[in-house]
């Protein structure tokens, strides 16, 4: 299943630039990062519980916030793109 | 329906930051700011059409990326959220 993963974090302190490195390191192993802060990740249930685990462990609760929408299986047309793309569409690359 | 609007840009520059200034002008008229660059809209196909049409005449397509994720009708069990929330989730303050 296709999952999206927002991920909001003030990145003009140090701080917040280092959380954010390490939220795209993680999600750039289970998927894509297509935007800055937006990922799309094919995933199953239970990489899905591990990832969560992994973001809970590194974003801070109380100034971060990560969202999760779930495109489910059929997410090709559930996607629409307007201006710059990324190098390679999630689909391509993406092989688990 | 359910629409994630994700804009990506560069606000180290005036220019991205007037920009980006302007897209969530657009996407608040139409839903709710639920990151920085990330909008959830309520939305139907006549008013998508009016959406994308102002944001084309907004972004900058050789620098900005936009992406657009339809959650459908049954939007709540897609959504998961980690961390702080914004002040109002979807489909409370959303009515059109």
């Amino acid at each position: 299943m296709m999952l999206v993963v927002t991920y909001d974090v003030d990145t003009t302190n140090a701080s917040g630039q280092k959380r954010l490195r390490k939220v795209a390191k993680i999600c750039e192993r289970y998927g894509m990062r297509v935007q800055n802060s937006v990922f799309e990740v094919l995933f199953d249930a239970a990489q899905l519980v591990v990832l969560k685990h992994e973001l809970e462990k590194i974003i801070d609760t109380e100034q971060d916030s990560v969202r999760f929408y779930r495109l489910g299986n059929s997410y090709e047309r559930r996607i629409e793109t307007m201006g710059k793309r990324p190098r390679v569409e999630a689909g391509g690359a993406l092989i688990f």
